[in-house]
């Protein structure tokens, strides 16, 4: 079903633009403008609706614009009905009335206006007025008042994007890395085989490998830190074309102060206005520190699923969590769902990242009229990050256990424990126990027992993984 | 919201799977493993559910292998009831009963699971029995007889995929490909100026310039459909691995030829069903086309913005339909929205591509476990394809008029024109004339005059643009 | 060491171009304008340099404008020095006069130029001349008779394509598929546990594993070949926008046809001029055909290293060969290392694959100007892949064994087997059997002969692998 | 030609490895690993050769070594030696001596082995032995003394593209922002036309208009330096899985001590090694910003050409320089080809990133092995990025003219202007003045005196596109 059809079967009212007369639901906010964005732009349906982030974040700057307008001389009864109604946008409380997707003008001029409408349309009903009738609240002159779609779109990705980052991405990225280093923590005791180029190497514990996964995370939190500066500067105050025309002196610093307090985020306005329209390159930087999160998570997840492979033919190191039925007969096929689900996540984010440097890329003169797309894959790049980050987490990382026993049978199983009997046999006999043991598929220790160049009790003492897990100290 | 908590508040009934009893909605169809999925994979919300033409052509799969297991001695009453349930899912009767997101299980199971246990409570009702009892119709004994998810979801990705190309991606680019044929015919007598490297060039008419247009759709067409041959291939029968274990000779051809005539497309039995599980290029390699239409229509869109652009200070040699207020008070001021929506599209699709390249790329060993993503993207892309070309061809393409005026007054004013006089005058005084006028800014007949190279009716007679638009006849 | 100041240190002549004299080095054949370019384009250095297969494919190109030239009235004499001089860029004698990069004009003019220029030189040097003197071969007037920039390099990008296509690619990837459909065959007996979701599944044999990658290059071949129509299509004839003005009607066909003739190819003119000029979708559909190639091997490659991990803590199927020292004391580490060399570069056809999304999306009005990354990408991706493929098979794949003492035990040590025990103890008894195998970490059959559901002899009979390789005969 | 090809038509010594005798070129340093990887990768040819940069930095890492050895021990003398070679080859003086490809091992041990080959022999050489002799400096007892080729070749990454960035790309971008910085000083007096959705807008001026592109670039310096926190860290140390294993407590922080000594760059030792091997993360982070730089400089390169196109079909806003002929015979053909070359550059570093992204995501348990497709593609964006910047700059930027004839034409032709007249005429007369302008195509003033609603005086006085430049000053 499309959004243009959804909003059938209901009785209308009439909202005018400078077009002409349409019907909008009467049990919707919105007016003119946003009808015929409905009209004109019947892509994708319901799903590709504007991000509530989004309309949240114009929720922040039109009340930090009402704010500040009367400081410039709006009506104070006006600007505290806009502040009242875009307050409920900030809370969601008028999701409903958001029905534009994201393929309509690529400035989201429409949503703007959608904004306007719903926010005018509902401060003039808590004022007693009439909806559609513009007053006392005028969509343009009071709601957008110093504003342009121009600057006010910009600004409410920002917001958007900041907010979602703060309050969404980072305290998943968070949560994940703090499970997993509890997991290095836990797994600090045991060794177990080391694997390059997928082929055995030199032991280290668990806990170390682990501890790689967490260093990736903590570098992947201040790796979305170091882009935030650029994302806190704002274009609002930039109007149509950046030069700020029909705004006022300072309007521009002091909204970003507006926002900077309703969000409790360091906003501060940009300091070229020209750059803050015609160019989204903040919201590729700030994406492309996701497409690493992407990356990384990638490689993590992949490790754990082919660790916890099996039960019987695969690594088998790991046990995951069994969370729903991998087969109905077989005990212990664990199928790792959440590592599926991660992955998958991480292949959409790192194709969203081209579809941003893509838009990013096609800004022409004073505006980039890829903003819809671009805020739209930022925000879900955030969402599904955040969202498989905590599912991971809960579902998988808390509950993976170690199979010590299937780890310690691996690892003194391998031959490349025979390095450790260089300094008591030589190098070239250790060789051949290794060969020997290799050709005849036998352990080590029987190999080189066999070969007559040690017992059994040298062997336990010379082979000794957990001399094998750091540098040789220095006795200097 | 999350899938999750949209479920709330309503009755339960309770549903069993291997793993324990679940509550489930009373008014829902889906069974405990759906339930399971909801509560293990709260990822990105509604927005991110399975898209509904996977889960119609999940119907139109087990519908078939419902009529293909009644020859191999399925209980008729069963079957038929299984039969009219899945005309249910068909026709998109049963959409809210498919709650679960993309991100789970990247074999698709529990989506699989979802549409066997949506089945086989409707049937059951249909049969009258209860809902929750399996009996006597079983989502796994009977809606999933002789199929395994590892089968059904790629043969439902395919079916999907080659239903929407064919139902919607192909219609919706020959809209559009024969509104851009028919201006082209309408502009064949308008001469203008040619532009290489955004240089002014030697003219051609605007309906060879739109019939470039034109021949990249043509093509587009015909690589979308030089796709198909691989996405006819089915799946089906491979079950678990590839072997087609736990199915009976012949399912396989059956089941395709079934679906082939519930769908009038001519799918058949994949050559070799371990390919079919473990790799999904053909969808990587039917993506591949949809990202050359995007390639084509950023183009497109681009060139027809481009040549729209003014009223006064662009190019102006298109005037584009006018769909909305672009400005209050500036008239002419027709933003190309459309052009917008369709560029915004584009890199959308060219990122969809990047995400099923690296999910297709990413299978191991019997499974590709991406499928979810890589479907999702690929019946986006295709819905946004179509949609926006519809909305393109209506709101833009065939209201496109020719600015005659402008068009022809700016070709006179070129200097390229100049070549024309190569044989009347020579190369040299050519020469002369364009680099005066260049110089001068005058127009070249100005400038040839004042050197006394000819007079006006020999320019006219000479400079004839209308010369200038194919290859020198041959007279042999 | 730049382009630019590899040329120093030698004696040099004088060479002109409508804005001045340059000198160039006394032994290249190359004019003012390739001078020129190299100078004003000092960017990436030699190895940046335009590819040898577009170098001769140009050859192809200026032989094949001569002989068609000639029939339309170009003296004899002048043009048997271009098909001689061509005849050597084709064989590849003049490869060091073509030192331009690929960072130039977006149009490929300077190269275009550079031909002109060796050729004409070339061809005046054939034919006694002086270099530099024009006479008696021009390079604009003959070599480039007929010609634009504009409408030869897409030739030669197509031209170049097709036959690195037709003469590298496909017998590369061929290659590939037999040796791996020979693997397939040598081991259609050996029965291996499959994995899904990397876990344990029900069996296979590892033909059967092999003949998917088989099929997945049988289908790579189809579909590089079900691009080629679009690319056999040449632009030559369009001149400078696509009217073909200063050609001679029938110029296009006949070049097309001698173009044909010289390859062997099934060149021939494309329908639309304009098309052909504004916009290189060709190649971007012929390359997401390799981007489906790169997805293949990248899924192959990583599927033969994991089967190859071990030598003891791996899955360790396969024995790959050793190439190289994987280890100066540790035998059987043998690093995969040609898997790598493989996946490295289905990584970078990947990327190459954008880079040409971005670069054709990019057109405007009657020219694209990324013409040289395009083709340059394009013969990078086709050189890779066939290289890749070609040292994959030699050094890799016809070497591969497989370790059948080691997937034998494996299999029989899953639990996966329980299956086939259903029809004799009762679901509910192989149950039991597999819970407790898998708890107490011993075999199946030690599980069920302890809990006396049935003897040794019975279990051999029951569970044989060798039985669940396909699906259930019919016996109807 | 392949780089095997190469090494033909010479004379050769013997020298060994593990495997055998080879047979080496007897004029280049390298030995047997070297000469078995030529043989067994030959894949692309010698344009495919590992970048300089790359053999550099490994020269700073061996040289550091060698110093921090005879910390620990190693004898002087070879210790010195190995520093000269070390030396030579950061010097670049032996290049030639390095003809490994990218397409090898994915860990790049052969290209470690290269080097410690190379820097042994010469050493060796200066130490007065023969070549082959491997003594009395033994290429890996000594020159690879406490190293693996898995901490090697990740640190040899980081310093790699540390020092490009620092050296080549920074410098660049700097001086292509003080170029059009210096024209946004210059422009700051000429008004314009501002256009959004390329329709014509409100004004602003040239110089406004280019500080938006200085401004795009300067944050462009600060997102590379803000990614290089993370490639500051080197993996030296971690040897073959990241513990440290064979090398000595305080190796790690002593050679990044030294390292940064040479380099003059903060280096210091990796927090987490096993990290540092198995991801590559700081790349894909760090070539993230250059994406975001080819993004910006895709814009400014689009428009500068959009700005400078005509003569006099275009928007001939700009002259842009004319550097090479552009047209036989029509003056002010002046093709934007440093834009062509700079977006070009842009294409490809943006597919460059999905490269590094697609490879960076592929990492398996301790060590990742797509090193040098990273390190290439990281190389390559820095090096054309920063040769096209100091291209475009050159060539390009410092030459741009301001067309003020033409850019004050357009402007005072649009009608936007009619914005000033509102609160002089009223918002209802201003609109007449411009529907009648539109639609008879006069000027606003003609529209407006026809009207008889002003006098050429008073629209001299009111219209002022000057007062139009900033926001409304503050009388408070």
């Amino acid at each position: 079903m499309s959004a243009h059809e959804q909003v059938q079967a209901q009785t209308y009212r009439e909202e005018a633009d400078t077009f002409g007369i349409l019907q909008v639901p009467d049990n919707r906010y919105w007016g003119a403008q946003t009808q015929r964005s409905l009209q004109n732009f019947d892509i994708g349906g319901v799903t590709e609706r504007m991000p509530e982030p989004l309309i949240k974040a114009f929720g922040v700057l039109k009340r930090a614009a009402a704010q500040v307008n009367m400081t410039y001389g709006l009506d104070a009864k006006i600007g505290d009905a806009i502040v009242k109604a875009a307050d409920e946008v900030i809370e969601g409380k008028l999701l409903d009335h958001f029905p534009l997707v994201i393929w309509q003008t690529g400035s989201g001029t429409q949503t703007n206006m959608n904004v306007n409408e719903v926010i005018s349309n509902r401060a003039i009903e808590l004022l007693g007025g009439e909806l559609g009738s513009k007053m006392p609240v005028h969509p343009n002159d009071h709601v957008n008042m110093s504003q342009s779609s121009n600057d006010t779109f910009p600004t409410a990705m920002h917001v958007a994007a900041a907010i979602e980052i703060n309050q969404r991405l980072i305290p998943a990225i968070t949560l994940l890395r703090d499970a997993i280093q509890a997991k290095s923590d836990e797994f600090k005791d045991i060794i177990k085989i080391g694997r390059t180029h997928l082929q055995d190497a030199t032991p280290l514990t668990l806990g170390q490998e682990f501890s790689g996964y967490a260093q990736q995370l903590t570098y992947g939190i201040a790796r979305v830190q170091a882009t935030l500066p650029r994302l806190y500067n704002l274009a609002q105050g930039g109007t149509a074309v950046g030069t700020g025309l029909n705004t006022r002196e300072g309007f521009d610093i002091k909204v970003a102060k507006a926002i900077a307090e309703i969000t409790k985020l360091p906003f501060k306005t940009a300091p070229n206005k020209f750059e803050a329209l015609a160019a989204h390159d903040a919201i590729v930087e700030s994406h492309g520190s996701l497409n690493v999160l992407a990356v990384s998570l990638m490689k993590i997840a992949n490790d754990i699923r082919f660790l916890g492979s099996g039960p019987r033919c695969g690594l088998g190191e790991l046990n995951l969590p069994e969370n729903e039925p991998g087969s109905s007969i077989m005990p212990g096929k664990v199928n790792p769902t959440q590592c599926e689900a991660m992955t998958m996540v991480c292949a959409q984010v790192m194709g969203n990242n081209t579809t941003i440097s893509v838009a990013g890329s096609n800004g022409q003169f004073e505006l980039n009229v890829f903003k819809p797309v671009m805020i739209k894959n930022m925000v879900q790049s955030i969402r599904l990050l955040s969202d498989a980050c905590i599912s991971f987490t809960k579902n998988c990382v808390v509950g993976i256990a170690a199979n010590e026993k299937k780890i310690n049978a691996i690892m003194n199983e391998s031959l490349m424990l025979v390095t450790a009997l260089n300094p008591y046999i030589g190098y070239d006999n250790a060789a051949k126990c290794a060969k020997k043991a290799h050709k005849e598929g036998t352990t080590l220790k029987e190999a080189a027992i066999s070969l007559g160049l040690l017992n059994e009790d040298q062997f336990k003492e010379w082979v000794r993984p957990e001399l094998m897990l750091g540098p040789t100290k220095c006795i200097q």
